[in-house]
């Protein structure tokens, strides 16, 4: 399938990233529709002009109405729903998804599904530290990476789709990795990142220290103000690679830690000049 | 002593700091002059009007003219030049530095110091990833915090002179804290920040991970673009410290690893609701 203007788009789940979806597409003059939990926030969406309609309960006849389904659920809630209510769904429906882990999810939901429906991942690497539709800003898509996760169950025609979806989001990359690919890469570059960034928050009574607190301790703890909820459910969906991505760090951290007890000052410059020249990289 | 128009302050080592420091004094109208070790950065400085006058080379006279001196070299050559040059400098002269480490520095210059000379220590906690007089720019002291490191040797009249400094520089917020204090905070928020973030640089090739890379691991390594000789200085100046605080890090982390290995939801959960808590005090 090819999304054109009469492909009818809904949303599962309208929290901070459904709702980015929802407000990206409709501002795109796409026909979105939306299933959140609460009235308040279809009305929210349906005041913005970010959705065309929407239901607060799932109503069988309305979720069989559309061509392209992107849930935006916690991983745990979107395998539910989708062995609840898939019976409902179009025939010939495209289902994509936003979870940040893949293998737990892609897999389990691809071998439960329809033989009439195709689902294929996806990954916005976008967010903000905020929950909720009301902090939607299409905006933080604009320089962000949109990965597509495609199985051997996979179409060409859905991949193509899936990549056109993140085009239309605006994402500025976007990129095809295998759902392992996947977990590896967000393990390291993300989960682990937000790991350091908890356990550095939590080594001790920060209150005193904000004062004298430069750009540095700043910058590694941007992103330690995590929803404990969606973190910690994906951080146990991806627990063997997380683990994995953080022995290689910790073995790091110990190779300087004894450096420096050992006074190797040879052996801690050698890895600050192979540091430079990597994060160079990430200049150009 | 009070600064004032009279004061004539030199600057000794014109690299990013000093010559932020001598662009900061100059354009309020003070009389600022610098050594340096190149011609080429002492022409550079006068060609902004950031000095009046300076050396390439130590002119015993010239040095002997100044009231204030700022010394913003690496701890080792700041240690020699006042083992080699002290007996030039004016009597009476109140001498301040920028060294990111304290115990080590401050003391023993104190001891080794003229009966009638007087020195306090500072250190303005700002910086940029560049190194050199071409990158100054005062504005990055606006948001800084400047920590004066005062001990039993110092007069009340030095100690108000440091901070009259700090505000003369345009800094947000002028601290007071002892040798240890200061090391014990910076060996937590600024070096083991900085050993993280080299950590994390060196775990693998990261080339090609360029384009899956969201905001966070770009936040977390921002400084991992170290300039290797003046932070193995600091870290090996600061080793007891920076050891301890690098423990303090690393048993948080096995923390969270073992919770996650143990797949215990809640403890992952308390230790994030913690992080978020924290970290909110920094919005305020």
């Amino acid at each position: 399938m090819e999304i054109n203007k009469d492909t009818k788009i809904l949303i599962v789940g309208l929290g901070l990233i459904g709702g980015t979806y929802a407000q990206a597409l409709s501002d795109q003059g796409y026909e979105v529709g939306a299933v959140a939990r609460r009235k308040e926030t279809i009305d929210f969406a349906l005041d913005k002009g970010w959705i065309r309609h929407g239901r607060w309960e799932v109503d069988e006849d309305y979720i069989g109405d559309f061509d392209l389904v992107v849930f935006a659920l916690y991983p745990h809630i979107f395998l539910e729903w989708i062995r609840d209510h898939q019976h409902c769904l179009k025939s010939g429906a495209l289902l994509t998804d936003v979870t940040g882990v893949k293998r737990s999810v892609v897999y389990a939901v691809q071998d439960m599904l329809r033989d009439d429906l195709e689902f294929i991942g996806a990954h916005p690497m976008a967010g903000r530290e905020k929950s909720g539709v009301e902090y939607a800003e299409k905006e933080v898509f604009y320089d962000a990476n949109y990965i597509v996760t495609p199985t051997e169950k996979n179409t060409p025609e859905a991949v193509a789709a899936c990549e056109q979806l993140g085009r239309l989001l605006g994402f500025r990359t976007i990129a095809r990795l295998s759902p392992e690919e996947h977990d590896e890469m967000v393990g390291f570059l993300s989960q682990l990142t937000h790991l350091i960034a908890v356990a550095l928050m939590v080594c001790k009574d920060s209150t005193q220290l904000v004062r004298y607190t430069g750009d540095s301790f700043r910058d590694l703890t941007r992103i330690a103000k995590v929803n404990d909820v969606m973190w910690t459910e994906l951080f146990l969906l991806n627990k063997d690679e997380l683990l994995r991505q953080t022995d290689i760090f910790m073995e790091k951290m110990s190779q300087l830690r004894d450096n420096l007890a050992n006074g190797d000052a040879e052996a801690i410059r050698a890895m600050m000049r192979l540091s430079r020249e990597r994060r160079e990289y990430f200049d150009k």
